[in-house]
């Protein structure tokens, strides 16, 4: 008996946003494997076994279900988003790197509508441009590269998307990365606060990076920091295509 | 009479990577707007008007789009991929810039499954730790300007993901691309070309960028860079989330 294994990604949170392809892996699944908020987005049916497991036990999840789909199992591993943006593909091909036997496997990695698309379309068209992904959570890099990151995407002129910008537990990084853009000369550039996109709790908040504050944003917000060409037309933002 | 206009994402080919959401308003819509190969995938029927346009012609299309939005149809403006990513939103809100009664409209930005996001998860991971998005056509932005972006995307070691990396028209810029990134000491980069992806046509080379040819890449084709870290693991590619 042949088992797969697919690393899906269950966009933002709306399930309009789910793909077909996604919700076809999830139909045929044996067993769903995820951090516990995501899992629970999947409907519970009849010879559905539900691994909901805890926040930062990537690699032992991931190495759980290979060894599932060593044994036959279908096994979908859920993140939210695009599984392949500081989610959990990284962590599956990891996790085969320190077991060649299960490179044979048969893998997909199922893309997904990630946190900035859907901010983004909500905001207008802010990533319309050049644009960067800044993870800011230094669990797993020093916070030195996050900080020189920051430096040379202000001076490259990117737009800037900031996943995980703050956490209870990382309550400082993000009020660092708001003085380096200042320091950087972005007072006047335009920052997009996107919390919980696509849910019942979305919210969008926009302000000149200037008057952004550390609080505003939390571990749900995405951030969307426009290039210096961004601006406002109505209610909406967005980067110009025309640059000179 | 209320007409309404959205910019929807049809994703890079494979109908499974087309969100509901986007279903549903091709579903609803009167009239359909795009380059002409992108509304080539929306299926006739009675009571739909389609009007495909050929490429470069995307602030015409934006204020036709407007212009019958405004006049009450039920409009859909199709971008492969992610509307918001190098596509149609931005140009519908230059659009609307200039003609501020379009303002008030009905206008809804529905997110896809961008190029990048359909390549990486075939390759793997590649972009599972920071990384940026570079449009390398010139049409619309000085060529300085990329160049200048490349150089600090290599410092930043952000893997990059190049869009319309070559064209007919712009033989010479993508040749470009690889000597500075060559000048950047980026040889021992993974390189991944990815054509046509979840196309009948899909393609997939990864080579070393020191081995990569200009010739490699053709306008279907998004090229991704890895990061100084990123590893092959059996026949995937992936940016591992550790990095110190």
């Amino acid at each position: 008996m042949t088992g797969t294994l697919a690393i899906a990604g269950i966009g933002p949170g709306d399930e309009a946003l789910v793909t077909p392809e996604v919700s076809a892996a999830l139909a045929a699944a044996t067993d769903i494997l995820g951090y516990a908020p995501y899992v629970a987005r999947v409907p519970a049916r009849e010879g559905l076994v539900l691994h909901p497991s805890d926040n930062r036990m990537e690699l032992a999840r991931a190495g759980e279900a290979l060894r599932l789909a060593s044994e036959g199992r279908h096994v979908v591993v859920v993140s939210s988003g695009d599984p392949g943006v500081f989610a959990m593909a990284s962590a599956v091909f990891e996790a085969i790197e320190g077991s060649p036997q299960w490179q044979e496997l048969p893998i997909r990695v199922l893309p997904g509508v990630t946190a900035m698309l859907a901010a983004a379309a909500c905001a207008g068209a802010p990533l319309g441009h050049d644009f960067c992904a800044i993870n800011l959570s230094d669990n797993l890099k020093p916070w030195l590269a996050i900080e020189k990151r920051l430096r040379l995407a202000a001076e490259a002129d990117f737009a800037i998307a900031l996943y995980n910008p703050r956490s209870a537990s990382r309550p400082e990084g993000f009020a660092r990365a708001l003085e380096i853009l200042r320091e950087a000369g972005c007072d006047e550039r335009i920052v997009i606060f996107a919390r919980a996109i696509s849910t019942p709790e979305e919210r969008i908040k926009t302000v000149m990076l200037r008057e952004a504050r550390p609080e505003m944003a939390d571990m749900r917000t995405l951030v969307i920091i426009g290039n210096s060409a961004t601006r406002r037309v109505g209610r909406w933002v967005y980067a110009p295509r025309d640059v000179r």
